[in-house]
C-alpha cells in the first residue's frame, strides 16, 4: 500500500514535466529513479497507442514488453552490449529508448523510422530481425566472436514462446546449451504455452540458483569428489537424486537437458525483479534461460482482451480500439479462405495447413467449419511443408496457406518432400510480391526465383479474384505440386461472379495486337492496363497478356508473341534474376526465336517500408512508370 | 551358454541353405523362427559388405540396423503400415527384406537400386528420404491421414540421433507430441549422444510402463481424482512426485516434455527384446518414441572402430578395410580446406563453420591446427548460417563449408541473416553439380537457381583448382557475401603453383573470337573446351569465355560477345530455369543486345544416381553432346 501511495505522488509532482521528456538518447534510462520506472511504463505504453493508432504497427507484442525493456537498458549498456530482439517488431520501447523518439510518428512509413531494428539505424540495434526463431543463433555467433576476441561484452538475445517452436530456434538452443559460452536467453512467454508457474517455490529456486555461496558450494563438491575414487560415480548419484527434486518442482527441464541454466518463470511487468536478477546474472557464467511472463497487449484493454486480433494494427481509434478503414473490397485471402471452405464441403480430402497465420491467410471459417481439418503447426513452415507432404502421399489434398516470405524457410522442404515424388501439395501464397509498411524482411518478391526451377510444380498468378477462385478449384482437381501466388490486397471485383475455366499452362491474350506486347505476370494487370491504354491511344495496338501461368508456361503463346511483336515487356513484382521475364527469355530462344524482352521488376535488391503504390513508383513499375520506360524502348531501338 | 550353443549348432544344421535365400518378398521374414533371426542378421551383414565393397555405397550405417530392421518387419507389414527412414540411407537391410535383393547388386548404379527408399521401387518404401530429420513430419501427415480416413495402420518413424540436431525434426516432435494421434518414432542412437542408458532401472520402467495393468490403474487413479473436490490439485501434486522419480531415473526427459511416451534405451541389437518391445506398443496409444542403442559399423571391426570413416565408402577390400582407389589428382574439397588453413595462420578472423561435414568439406586439417576456430555445430544447416552471420557482424569472416544440397535447408537464413545485411560470410559449397551415386536428392544443380537472385551477394564458380585457392583468398579480402561452387571432383591440374588475380565481376576471354560464343560456368570448363576444339578443327574460330562469375556477370564480356557472335551458347550443370543461362540472357536484353543464346544445362528435373560422366552424357552436356548440338543450332538457324 504504501508503494502505491508514493507511486501516485510521484506522478502528481511529476506532472507537469514527463520522465519520457528526459529520454533522448541511450542510457538516459539510467538517470532516472528505479522507483519511477513503472511511471515511465506507463507513459511509454501512451506514447506508443499515441503513434501507433496513427501510423499503423506491431501494438500488442511491445506493449508486452516495455517493462521488460526497461530493465534491460537500466541493467546493460545497449551500445557496448548485445541485444538481439527476435522477430524484432517488440522492439519499439528500445528505439523509444534509444534516440528514435522524436520520428517515432514515421514508423514503417516510406522513408520513415523501421519497424524491425536496424544497425544501420541505430549502434544499439544488434542485429536485422524480421523472421521469427533467429535470435540464438545470432547472439551465439557473437558471444563465440567475443570469446575469441577476448571482449566482455554481454550478449542477449530476446525471444517469445512462440519463436521457439521454429526449428531455427531449436538448433540455436541445442548449440549455445553444450558451447560453454556465456550467453542470456530471455524467453518473453505471453502464451502460457510453454512451462508452468509454481509459484513461491520456483521463486525461491531462482534465488537458490543465483546464489553465488550455492553455486561455488556446488562446484566444491564436484571438485571434491572428482579426487575421490568413484568420485564421478557418486557425483553423478547425487546429481540424479538433486535434478530430480528439481524437475519435480520447476519447469524449464528442457531448457536444462539444452544445457541452460534455467531461471523463471519472472512476472515479466515487475520492474524491480527484473533488475534484481539481471544484475544478478551478470557474472554468471555459461548459457542461462530467463522465463519472462507478459501480457500480451499489457496496459490496453482491448489489445489485453485480444491480444491476437492487436498484433498488428492499421490505423486505429485509441478510445474505442475500433480500425480506422476505407472501405474495400475484400482481400484475396478472404477469397482464398471462402474458396476452400466450399470446396472442402463436397471434397472431404481437402485439409488447410498454417503456421501460425490461419487469420492472415483467411482460414478462420475453414478452421471454425472442419476444425478436424484445419492443421495450425505453429511457426513452423518446414514442418508445415514435410507434414503436407505426409497427407498427401496418402491420398489427401492438403492446402498450405503462407506468406511468401516466411516460406522461404521451407525451400529445401517444397523441392525434396513435394516436388521430388510429384505430391499434390498446394501452396497458396499470400502477400506475394510487396506488402508494404513491414519493409525489407516481409516483401514477398523473391517466390518465383525460389519456386520456379523446382521440377513437377505447376505455378499460377491470377490478376484478379475471379482467377484466384478458379485457380483454387482447378489446383484441387491437379494431381501434382501447385503454387498459387496472390497479393495483400484487395481484388479489383465487386463480387466474384462467374468461373473461369482454367487450362494448365495456357495464357488470356487480353488483346490480340502487333509490333509491341505486354505480358503480364499477375495482379500487375491493372498497372499493365493502365501501360496498354495510353499505347493505345498514342496509336499502337500493342499485344496484351495475362500469363496466369509462370509454369509451364504458355509455349504457344510465346510463339505467338514473338513472331507478332518486336518488342516484348514483360512485367512482374518478383526480383528480375531467375523471375517471370527470365522464364519467358529462356523460352524465346529454347523455340529459336531472338526477340528483345524487356522485364519490368525488382532489380536484385531489398525492398524498404513504404505503401504498395510508393514502392512501385520508386521502382518504375507504376502504370505511369511502365508506359513511359515502353516509349523509352522503343524510342531508343528506332534510332540505334 | 545354452543360448549361444544352441544358436552354434543351428547355425551348421543351416549352413548348407542359408536363410536368406528364403527371403525373396516383404514378409517372408515371417516364416522363420524368430531364434534364427540372428543367424539371418549376420547372413544380411554379409550379404550387404560383400555387395558394398564392389558398389560403394552407405556401410557402417546399415550395418548398425540389421535387427532393428529385422525386428520391424516381424512384427509390421511393411505394404500395409508405414516405415518411414530418415535420411534413407540406413535402408538396406529393408530393401533386402522386401524383393530387392538379387538386383542389389546394382545399388547406386546409373539405371539400377536407388540408395534410398523410393516408392516407385517399392510399396514398402513409404517415403523418399534423402535429406536428414524428415521422418517424423512425414509420419504425422500420414497418422494424420490414417485418423481421417479411419485405417488402422501403424506409423513408424526412424531416425539417427544425429538427423535429431535438424530444426525440422524438432518442429516435428513438438507437433506430433501434442498431436494426441498414434506414432512410433524409433530413435536409432548409435553415437551415445542423447541421453544416457541406466542399465536395470530403466528395463524396469520400461516394463512397467509398457505393462497395460499399470496403464490402466493410473488412467483409474486420474479418472477418480476428477471427480473428488480438489482432486485436480492433488493428480497434479501426485504426477509431480512421480515426474520427479521418473526424472531422476531415466533419460528422455526432453521427449516426455515434447509430450511423447519415451520407452528406452533398448539394445538395438538385441532381437529378442525389439520384438517384444514392438508387439507390446502396439496396442498403446498417442505418441511414442523407442530409444535404441546400435553401434554403428556393428559386425564388421574396421567400421565398428572408424564408423564415420565407413559410412560412406566407395569399393574396398574386405578382408584389409583399405579403399580400392584410382590414383587421382587432389579434389576441390582439399584444396578448399588447404587454403583456408593457410589463410587462417596470417588472419585469426577467419574461423571455419560446417554443419556434421568436416571431414567431406576437408576441414579436418583446419579443425587440427585451429580447434577454437572450428564450429562444427551438427547437422543444423540453418543455426550454421544464422550462426556465422552473428560472427561476421562482429568483424569475423566465416567460411561456412556445405554441400549444395544441404544449403537448400538455410535459403531463407542466407538471404535474410547474411545477404540483407552485406554480411561478410563465405559459403563454400562443395558437391554443386552432379554427384553422382546418390542421386536425385544429393545432386548438387539448383544452387545457382537459389542463390543469384539474392541481392548482395557475390557468387564465383572456378573452373579449375588453381581459380579455386585464388578465388578462397579474394573472397577472405572482400567485405560482402560471398558464395563460391565447386564439384565433387579432382582438379585438372597436377598441382597447384602460381595463383590468379581474381578480379570482381570480371570474366576470362580465353579465345577472341566470333560468329560463335561458349560461355562456361565452372567446372564444365574441359567439356567446353572439347566442345571449342572440334569447332576450331571444324574451321570455326569461337569466342571461348571462363565466366568466373555468376553474379555480378561481366557485362563488358556481355556486350563484348554479343556485337561480335551470332550465336551464344552457356553451359552450367546447373538447372536451366534461374541458372547461369537465364542471368546471361537478362543481361544481353538489358543492355540492349537480342543475340540468340542457347543455353546447356539441365532442364528442370530431378537426375537421377550414375556416374558424373553417364549422367552429363545422357543430358547432352558432355563435350560430344555439346559440340553435336551447336552444330545442329548453327546449321538450323543457317536454314532458318
Amino acid at each position: 500500500m504504501i508503494v502505491v501511495r508514493e507511486t501516485a505522488l510521484r506522478k502528481m509532482v511529476l506532472n507537469l514535466k514527463k520522465l519520457l521528456d528526459n529520454i533522448k538518447k541511450a542510457n538516459d534510462i539510467k538517470n532516472i529513479s528505479q522507483k519511477d520506472l513503472p511511471i515511465l511504463a506507463g507513459e511509454i505504453r501512451k506514447f506508443m497507442l499515441k503513434n501507433i493508432s496513427n501510423t499503423g504497427g506491431h501494438l500488442a507484442s511491445n506493449l508486452g514488453v516495455v517493462e521488460l525493456t526497461l530493465a534491460l537498458h537500466y541493467c546493460f549498456e545497449p551500445e557496448y552490449d548485445r541485444i538481439v530482439w527476435d522477430v524484432g517488431h517488440q522492439a519499439y520501447t528500445h528505439k523509444i529508448l534509444t534516440g528514435r523518439k522524436d520520428i517515432f510518428n514515421t514508423l514503417r512509413q516510406y522513408g520513415g523510422l523501421s519497424g524491425f531494428p536496424k544497425p544501420n539505424e541505430s549502434v544499439c540495434d544488434a542485429f536485422v530481425t524480421g523472421h521469427s526463431s533467429t535470435s540464438i543463433s545470432v547472439a551465439l555467433g557473437m558471444a563465440k566472436a567475443r570469446d575469441i576476441t577476448g571482449g566482455n561484452e554481454k550478449i542477449i538475445a530476446v525471444i517469445g514462446d512462440g519463436s521457439l517452436t521454429g526449428g531455427l530456434a531449436y538448433e540455436g538452443l541445442n548449440n549455445a546449451g553444450r558451447s560453454n559460452t556465456d550467453i542470456v536467453v530471455i524467453l518473453n512467454d505471453n502464451q502460457m504455452s510453454i512451462g508452468s508457474n509454481v509459484g513461491a517455490v520456483s521463486k525461491h529456486l531462482n534465488d537458490l540458483r543465483m546464489d553465488k555461496a550455492y553455486l561455488s558450494a556446488k562446484e566444491g563438491v564436484h571438485k571434491f569428489l572428482d579426487k575421490v575414487p568413484f568420485g564421478k560415480k557418486i557425483d553423478k548419484a547425487i546429481e540424479n537424486i538433486k535434478d530430480g527434486l528439481k524437475y519435480a518442482l520447476v519447469s524449464g527441464i528442457m531448457f536444462e537437458e539444452l544445457g541452460f541454466r534455467y531461471i523463471g518463470p519472472v512476472d515479466g511487468h515487475d520492474i524491480d525483479e527484473l533488475i534484481s536478477i539481471f544484475n544478478k546474472i551478470k557474472d554468471l557464467k555459461g548459457p542461462i534461460i530467463i522465463h519472462t511472463k507478459t501480457i500480451k497487449g499489457k496496459g490496453y484493454r482491448f489489445a489485453e482482451k485480444l491480444p491476437w486480433q492487436y498484433h498488428g494494427v492499421g490505423e486505429f481509434d485509441i478510445k474505442t480500439g475500433k480500425t480506422v478503414k476505407k472501405q474495400k473490397n475484400i482481400s484475396y485471402s478472404k477469397v482464398f479462405g471462402d474458396t476452400i471452405t466450399a470446396l472442402a464441403e463436397n471434397n472431404n480430402k481437402i485439409v488447410a495447413v498454417s503456421a501460425a497465420m490461419v487469420s492472415g491467410t483467411g482460414l478462420e471459417n475453414f478452421k471454425t467449419k472442419y476444425p478436424d481439418r484445419m492443421f495450425d503447426v505453429g511457426i513452423a513452415e518446414q514442418h508445415a511443408v514435410t507434414f503436407s507432404a505426409g497427407m498427401a502421399i496418402r491420398g489427401f489434398i492438403p492446402f498450405f496457406a503462407v506468406y511468401s516470405t516466411f516460406l522461404q524457410r521451407a525451400y529445401d522442404e517444397i523441392l525434396h518432400d513435394v516436388c521430388l515424388q510429384k505430391l499434390h501439395v498446394i501452396l497458396a501464397i499470400d502477400r506475394a510480391g510487396i506488402v508494404g509498411a513491414d519493409g525489407e524482411t516481409h516483401q514477398g518478391i523473391f517466390d518465383i526465383s525460389f519456386i520456379a526451377h523446382m521440377p513437377n510444380i505447376v505455378f499460377m498468378a491470377p490478376s484478379n479474384g475471379t482467377e484466384l477462385k478458379s485457380m483454387i478449384i482447378r489446383a484441387a482437381e491437379m494431381d501434382c505440386p501447385v503454387a498459387i501466388r496472390y497479393p495483400r490486397e484487395s481484388i479489383p471485383e465487386k463480387e466474384i461472379k462467374t468461373l473461369i475455366d482454367i487450362e494448365i499452362g495456357k495464357a488470356e491474350t487480353i488483346n490480340e495486337g502487333n509490333k509491341i506486347a505486354i505480358i503480364c505476370c499477375g495482379t500487375m494487370i491493372e498497372k499493365c492496363q493502365y501501360a496498354f491504354d495510353k499505347l493505345k491511344t498514342d496509336g499502337y495496338n500493342p499485344m496484351f497478356v495475362n500469363a496466369r501461368f509462370i509454369k509451364p508456361l504458355d509455349i504457344e503463346m510465346v510463339k505467338n508473341v514473338c513472331s507478332k511483336c518486336d518488342y516484348v515487356f514483360t512485367v512482374e513484382d518478383n526480383v528480375l534474376t531467375g523471375g517471370f521475364g527470365s522464364i519467358f527469355k529462356n523460352a524465346v530462344n529454347a523455340i529459336g526465336f531472338k526477340n528483345f524482352v524487356y522485364s519490368f521488376g525488382f532489380d536484385d535488391k531489398f525492398i524498404e517500408q513504404g505503401t504498395r503504390e510508393q514502392l512501385f513508383e520508386a521502382n518504375g513499375i507504376d502504370g505511369e512508370g511502365i508506359y513511359k520506360k515502353i516509349k523509352a524502348v522503343i524510342g531508343r531501338c528506332k534510332n540505334g
